[in-house]
């Protein structure tokens, strides 16, 4: 288990902050090390969890139907402000995820990735060219551009509520999983976001981005298999329609991950798989927030 | 509100049932009128809602990405045999709904259906062929064969969860909308599976199957807009990537039923919508739980 952390800012205008709670404004107060609230704006709906204290998170799954990728909007919706974030938006539905944020009276803080993807273009760039304050996230072993770089057991704190950053590398050399905080005011069970680390029934690949077999088995032994069987896993893709799975499940039903390390490094070794058709025009592009073409107009 | 009443079974070999629930066998008593349970098999992974009690409820939401349609699982994760149901199955996705529900260690029991559908075959018919104790179920009103017909205020109850069977005719004249049962011991918030009656910032088209955009406007407003604001509806397809909306949502933001009821039918009216292409396809077969071939082959 990492430890938790605090979040870092990288080199952008504000370094880091924290909203002052006793206040009902969102006035803001700057600190070297720090832990981030939100103060941002309301209303009804949300997915509701075991505990009383997790009908406070506001949960929204969306599907992006040409890269099968899933985008994951959260929300304090007990906070007066509703602060939000969204984990892994895709480029192509931007317009669709905002919408949904302006109806239901959030407040967008965090664009989040996983990783750096190769299968479609982010949308943190044009989230945030979009509404502009919010932050785009993503590691510092990712080597991309953000305006916040997260490490290990690291906490990003929305409203009352906050997601765990665990290194879970191997699809990539940058790959964290977000998991929900550990806690009685946080939602029961647990819900981790793996990104590409853990699909259902599946994973990401590891023949490109210094993907590394062993080093993917590792994670996700060590850093997602150890949490409760019954955490909900939300992954960064599904292809066969599936939309939720358990850590439990995963255990025993992962055709890859369920086996030994020898046994999953052999299967990965011998996928054959094709070359990643959008790989070549992803990848640069997310290395700068998916904003490719605006930074070489810019230079 | 429906008053709540019993289900009737049709004319298949066994008429109504109660499981005697003093025993740990699963005996069967059979009465005339009758509340169903289930006695069957266990295992993990729950998705949890509100109360202490929800976190009996297992779902998953499933995905057929042809039609866009959405498969629900419900079980009761708590009883000691996990008795489950399937909610508009799709004959492509079968297998991948059978093993999971292996997996899962559940007792499917009912493949029910909220309608003739036009747009994909329904799985009923080849789930029947594969696990043969399910019971395939409609509404009376559909005309389509089954084991089970349902009607407006009948309660499909599995372990001690159930389901509310609400009429929401005028996509078709069979329509009907499954609601979580109202009580302590049952889902918080509560869950609405809507068919095709209510799409999220949307609504099935009315101009087949003796639909009626009057009596859609109606249905809704009477029958779903009137659960509690925080319901989730979960809808029988979505083409947006959208997974689940809220009664609260879709009065404010369903661009269509949140007009007043001159203006819908208008609306719907100026669609100007394609010939359904399945339909010519989709309807004889629904008709006959999807297993046109095999009966025509029989005759």
């Amino acid at each position: 288990m990492l430890k938790l952390g605090f979040l870092r800012w990288s080199a952008c205008r504000f370094s880091p902050f924290i909203i002052d709670h006793s206040s009902s404004s969102s006035g803001f107060c700057f600190s070297q090390e720090q832990t981030i609230s939100f103060a941002l704006r309301s209303q009804m709906g949300s997915f509701r969890t075991l505990s009383q204290s997790s009908s406070r998170l506001l949960f929204r799954q969306l599907f992006e139907k040409e890269s099968y990728t899933y985008t994951y909007l959260l929300a304090d919706s007990f906070h007066p402000d509703k602060p939000a974030l969204l984990i892994d938006p895709v480029d192509k539905t931007v317009d669709r995820d905002l919408s949904l944020i302006r109806e239901l009276g959030l407040k967008l803080l965090y664009a989040m990735n996983t990783h750096v993807h190769a299968d479609h273009i982010t949308g943190t760039g044009l989230i945030k060219g979009k509404v502009p304050d919010v932050k785009s996230v993503i590691s510092k072993a990712s080597g991309a551009k953000a305006d916040v770089f997260i490490e290990p057991g690291d906490k990003i704190t929305f409203g009352d509520l906050f997601l765990d950053v665990r290194a879970t590398p191997g699809h990539t050399a940058g790959c964290v999983t977000y998991v929900t905080g550990d806690g009685p005011d946080q939602p029961q069970p647990r819900m981790a976001f793996t990104g590409d680390a853990l699909l259902i029934r599946g994973c990401g690949r590891t023949d490109f981005q210094s993907g590394n077999s062993g080093q993917l088995y590792k994670s996700v032994h060590s850093q997602i298999f150890t949490l409760p069987k019954e955490t909900l896993l939300y992954p960064g893709h599904d292809y066969k329609g599936f939309t939720v799975t358990t850590v439990g499940d995963e255990m025993l039903y992962n055709p890859r991950l369920s086996k030994d390390e020898e046994t999953f490094i052999s299967i990965m070794q011998n996928l054959n798989l094709a070359y990643p058709k959008m790989i070549d025009v992803a990848l640069p592009a997310n290395l700068v927030c998916g904003l490719q073409d605006l930074e070489s107009k810019a230079n």
